[in-house]
């Protein structure tokens, strides 16, 4: 395809990606330049029927520079970690140096890339983002070797949206990177009653980017150094076996943990990171009070470098849940669009259940909840209809 | 004297003791009966002219049972604690077992202590209860010896609240709790130059208290572990030096440090314990964008297990961060009572300071501030008529 496309001129993929959620955190390279963390994490791939990012590349010889758009909007290209990715194709060529790849690989490129919820509101957006710019031009090039290295120079955690299911990012060994990969631990079929509850609380632009603020930790916070030495690879091979087993109670219990555990390190970072705010702390309550309700962990809560929560629970306790977290957010205005994503039943509380667990409501403080649940890897999108560039290589006009 | 009161039938002593606010934190107990902490911790006393705690004790051969009254309300003796500290004094008697000391351990006792603050509000109020119970009832039977480890008995924390000035609470190495003791590190005269301001955001009791919190973080958070084995023994060295030099830059840095990580434990407990809000976020980060501005550190912030920050700065700060914090945290009503204790000078801010540093105001965050320095140890009331009971052994009226 890549070849034909070539001898036309014009080349053009497209691809989908999904959100990634981390339950054993990243948090800290050891490598800024090659992005290589100091510990190995673990996440959940959720599924990009509710989050996703669509991108387009396209490459051709009437191009004289390259461009991207984001949402529509055309930014700066020279981002060194966005050229990253878009020079990726230049390695040497595995094929002879006369193949129509080589002409391709000499066009300039556009892309264009959408997400389907909000930017930066730490719902790993840059994850997605830069998995499907990967995808993409891997598409674009016709190659089909190890992306999540790749995708890992973008955005770390990037890696780990290039497969669906449960996913492990491996620390890796080798100082220039190449066995710090994303690995399939399970694929989305593995564990079919598993569901997740986005709690968006704030579309807010968080204070402290990630970037900037997990180096200021590793430079600053004892406690991070010793969470990824020590603590980081128990707790890997015990999640590992959780999912293993479809055990939620462990799964739920130590995925709490380990985001507790990540703000701890963001709070002993000088000067300290705040993610959590009184809502985050609201909604970690009530998660406490409906487990201990119930005995045992219905739901698990786990945040990253945002407010927002995402709420992990088997598919039988999300009614209920999300009637609960109804009652002890009550929407200020929107209250049709309060649950968005999945269907959810409908569910009665009983008077004990309320009493017990919906103490001090808090009007308007969850925006809205978005259900889903763990989903595959990147797609390519087939039908050249979805492509995000038009034949002349500009970003479509939206209807 | 208490051999002659004995004789009489009534003998009373009044002591009051000050709080005192800890810079490396204690959080956490080896040993839960004995009260001895998995780490050494160091405060400073604060002075008892703006908070202290007032208790009178009193024995007679006419009480039939001990009673205790807090703040003019009587509560129940029974408190293991409170028992530690009634029944000290009947360890073996040093002198002859004939003296009038063994009569006067014979009778029950009547307590009653006040604070001059508000309780449970974070402010340690229970260490200045405890250090102020022990040297009432030290005064009472004419004992001399070390009164700290009673104090530990009563409250970890009580046994800093028996010096003046900077205070060490060293872990100690023996399973009896002998050598778990308080020290002076220096006295209150030291360092002229260093103020306190306690920043009292709200009147709440807090959520989880010490005592169950520190506990669950012993048993539950890795990092808390760490903490107590490597961090702290590096930091108590040089949070010594850095008091040896008055050092204000070295003493501040570490404090703000340390109260992050002591915070960090708390959230890396599970369930996760939160004693910073949204307000105390707010002053954290004041804080920093006010030393940012001046380049170094000018005031250090610490947080006990509640949510009023309390801000170290020298003498010649002061009056400009109060007009800072008037600024960013606008007084709702009491706008007259804002600033409370020691005089506070008026400071005109620079529009650049303005503009760095009051962002965001949030009105009503901060009820008030108390101004204070440090201060002496417990201290003996010699006037017979500040005695909280009266003859009868009974809680004077208050006029």
């Amino acid at each position: 395809a890549a070849a034909m496309a070539a001898e036309r001129g014009l080349a053009m993929a497209t691809c989908t990606a999904p959100v990634n959620i981390a339950v054993i955190k990243y948090w800290g390279k050891r490598d800024t330049d090659l992005i290589l963390p100091i510990n190995s994490s673990l996440s959940v791939t959720l599924h990009q029927d509710q989050l996703k990012t669509t991108t387009t590349a396209a490459a051709s010889r009437d191009f004289t520079e390259d461009r991207l758009w984001l949402n529509g909007k055309e930014v700066d290209v020279g981002h060194p970690r966005v050229q990253a990715c878009l020079r990726e194709g230049e390695r040497p060529c595995p094929r002879c140096p006369c193949c129509p790849l080589s002409l391709l690989l000499s066009y300039k490129i556009h892309v264009a890339s959408e997400n389907n919820f909000p930017t930066a509101a730490g719902l790993a957006s840059s994850a997605a983002g830069y998995a499907c710019l990967v995808s993409a031009l891997a598409r674009l090039y016709g190659l089909e070797e190890e992306l999540s290295e790749v995708a890992r120079r973008g955005s770390g955690s990037a890696c780990r949206s290039m497969f669906g299911g449960f996913v492990q990012w491996q620390r890796g060994e080798r100082p220039d990177g190449s066995d710090s990969l994303a690995l399939q631990v399970a694929p989305e079929t593995h564990w079919p009653e598993l569901r997740v509850l986005v709690l968006v609380v704030s579309g807010e632009k968080k204070p402290v980017g990630s970037t900037a603020g997990m180096q200021t930790s590793v430079e600053t916070s004892p406690l991070l150094k010793h969470r990824a030495e020590v603590v980081v690879p128990e707790r890997l091979a015990q999640m590992m076996q959780h999912i293993q087993n479809r055990d939620f109670e462990g799964f739920g219990q130590l995925a709490m943990r380990d985001s507790n555990q990540f703000h701890a390190t963001c709070l002993d970072t000088f000067p300290p990171i705040f993610y959590l705010t009184d809502v985050s702390r609201h909604i970690i309550a009530l998660a406490h009070r409906y487990n201990a309700h119930h005995g045992h962990t219905k739901v698990a809560y786990t945040f990253d470098a945002g407010p927002n929560a995402v709420v992990f629970a088997l598919a039988d306790a999300v009614a209920e849940f999300v009637e609960v977290v109804r009652r002890s957010f009550p929407p200020a205005t929107n209250g049709d669009q309060f649950v968005r994503g999945l269907p959810v039943g409908s569910a009665a509380l009983s008077p004990e259940l309320v009493a017990a667990v919906v103490t001090e409501p808090v009007p308007g403080a969850v925006q809205y909840i978005l259900h889903t649940k763990p989903g595959p890897g990147p797609q390519l999108v087939d039908d050249p209809s979805q492509h995000l560039l038009g034949a002349d290589g500009l970003p479509r006009s939206h209807a």
